[in-house]
């Protein structure tokens, strides 16, 4: 009987159990303990950032970043369609409104969109951004580095400086991605724009159960964003607050999970590569089928892998992930476009065009880094058995 | 050399390191995994109520339940101005406006003011509370039960009903706090009103290192509440979301800390009882002061000690806390009034009296479980010290 092969699992064979038994031992498993400190250290020093703040998630990262960027209720966010949706979300716990923009083949935000956007549909006034239909202020943009993939932060970055735009990097799929080449060399994915954000859920390449991290390279806006998500503290003994904190803390016993993994993280994305490597010379045999690349000049931390069924395969997308099911393999359809979901159906959306398509083709397939090749093995018989 | 006596923190010798240590080596430590659904069900069992949902914290929990109870922007929240900030900054997230509540003496908000608001303040119109000032409608109230004290619920939710009011019950500090006697006899602080919330933080009675709990006797709304915390999926396998969710999950390696500690909240609560009377009796020949008291119709889980030091006591509050800090006591003073803090000084706050005395006044010293008797003559022996 074949086992189960799941989409993205934890891989937990280093040091998690000494560290977090530990945690337990020594009664530190709190917002409290010598784990949180490190691991922020750590990462800090794995992306060349001077420091950087835990957090209990991506989504609460991205909500803190959004809230130092000086987003209100009154502004704007440029937002992507294609990601999963609690990249938008915090957008709306502010009050703010999204407008949603397309991709480009990499699955990120367009750049050459987002220009034409800035362009034709606002114009600036006094230094800010406005939205000539709303007429909000368009203040700041979520860019998601897709599936470990980076986004054309190139021209991105220049395109946000002319128009007096906050980037925020969600990179919550992209820790370990970087230039390899051009004017960002060595950066890595989270650290070039306003705030970046990592995220450690279950399903990423690194988890701490769940967990999240902002990094920046503005020392000023981390020592803020520690502030904010811990509860805005002013005075430590009288309990007094300068402003309306949140409960965003990371736990020692999240992070000596996170500070196990950290160990492991370069080992785990060799892998990843090995894996992708191994996949992609499968795939080369199928027909109708494309194998989505990663950009040549960017070590991605290839987290997720995504196959493009072209509309040639015999079986449409949905049933091929329901035929993988029935064989014990994990699969999944790419998210649902945000800009068409109930919560967000009011709001606008620029020329999504690429997006649509994306959408309707793509099948993400197991990836986990405790995938071995007889495993692969098996995803490719099921696949083959489709292509006919 | 006298070790540090801490104030308030965890207790891991049962079988923490066992369920934890579990969902390590089974690799189920984020949102997936057998511990968070046990975990619910033995709290929803404990406080005999038809489900429990887990949450990240207190903060979140209240959070939830506000929007639960459809609290908007345009709307107003009674809350007390003596509590931890957390009880109030959620209604700052949705945007609408607190108001500032007295204490009793139980340290919980004061019925016969609430009362005195909602009628001299406030007018009925067509089913709602309107606040004649504003001209907003008061949805709802968050009590807190103080110290694991319970509030006076018998008058609040009959002023409530007649009001029309949602009472959000912040049981954070009170899990295991039920009635004695009275119309609510057996029923558990958290369960009477619209929803209650309870808190694993590192200094509560039992923790998950960070965590809460979302109680109600709604089944349908408990269902919404899972929803609202985990992301708002409508579809698992194409990421369909029908609102605006939240990334508010426990994780599985919380709720294995939870269920461990549960198994001794009985007799965590028993000690702090023990600790409570051997205090008591100590703190009865210094003069000056008074060792307040927890309602003698509840059955108390008895979290926080507070002494009240009376005008008479030779030395003030804050040098009070300073002393014991040089001795390596850990006190403090009790939390500052939210409405004399910064983000809260525009708020309007109703008849604060006694509130201001018990603020200026109180002193919380030792209470952890693992506290003994020689700790508490330490702490006496400092106390009898300045009292002279």
């Amino acid at each position: 009987m074949n086992q189960n092969i799941p989409l993205s699992v934890p891989n937990l064979k280093g040091n998690e159990l000494t560290y977090v038994s530990n945690a337990v031992q020594t009664e530190w498993v709190s917002t409290g303990g010598p784990y949180v400190n490190e691991f922020e250290k750590v990462i800090a020093e794995y992306a060349h950032v001077p420091g950087a703040v835990s957090c209990q998630n991506g989504t609460s990262g991205i909500h803190t970043a959004l809230l130092l960027a000086g987003v209100t209720a009154a502004d704007e966010v440029l937002v992507p369609t294609l990601t999963f949706i609690a990249a938008v979300n915090p957008v709306r716990y502010i009050g703010a409104e999204p407008v949603f923009l397309d991709c480009d083949d990499t699955l990120c935000m367009d750049a050459d969109k987002l220009k034409s956007f800035c362009t034709t549909q606002c114009s600036m006034q006094a230094g800010r951004l406005i939205d000539n239909a709303s007429g909000r202020h368009v203040k700041a943009l979520v860019v998601v580095h897709v599936f470990g993939n980076m986004a054309n932060l190139e021209k991105i970055l220049e395109i946000a400086q002319t128009f007096n735009l906050k980037v925020i990097e969600d990179a919550t799929e992209a820790i370990g991605t970087y230039y390899l080449a051009g004017p960002y060399i060595g950066h890595h994915a989270g650290t070039l724009g306003f705030m970046g954000i990592y995220s450690f859920n279950g399903n990423k390449i690194i988890t701490t159960g769940g967990g999240g991290m902002i990094v920046s390279s503005d020392v000023e806006l981390l020592r803020h964003a520690k502030h904010l998500t811990t509860q805005a503290k002013s005075d430590e003994v009288n309990f007094l607050h300068d402003e309306v904190g949140f409960n965003y803390r990371m736990t020692n016993l999240q992070a000596a999970l996170g500070l196990a993994q950290m160990e492991q993280l370069e080992a785990f994305i060799t892998k990843k590569q090995e894996n992708y490597q191994y996949y992609k010379e499968c795939l080369a045999d199928i027909p109708n089928l494309r194998f989505l690349q990663f950009r040549s000049d960017v070590r991605s931390n290839h987290w997720f892998y995504s196959i493009y069924l072209e509309d040639g395969f015999p079986v449409s997308r949905d049933q091929v992930v329901a035929e993988f099911s029935k064989h014990k393999i994990q699969t999944r359809p790419i998210w649902g476009l945000i800009h068409e979901q109930i919560p967000y159906k009011g709001f606008r959306a620029f020329q999504i065009e690429k997006a649509i398509d994306y959408q309707r083709h793509i099948v993400n397939v197991p990836c986990s880094t405790n995938l071995e090749k007889q495993d692969i093995d098996r995803v490719i018989a099921c696949l083959k058995a489709m292509a006919g």
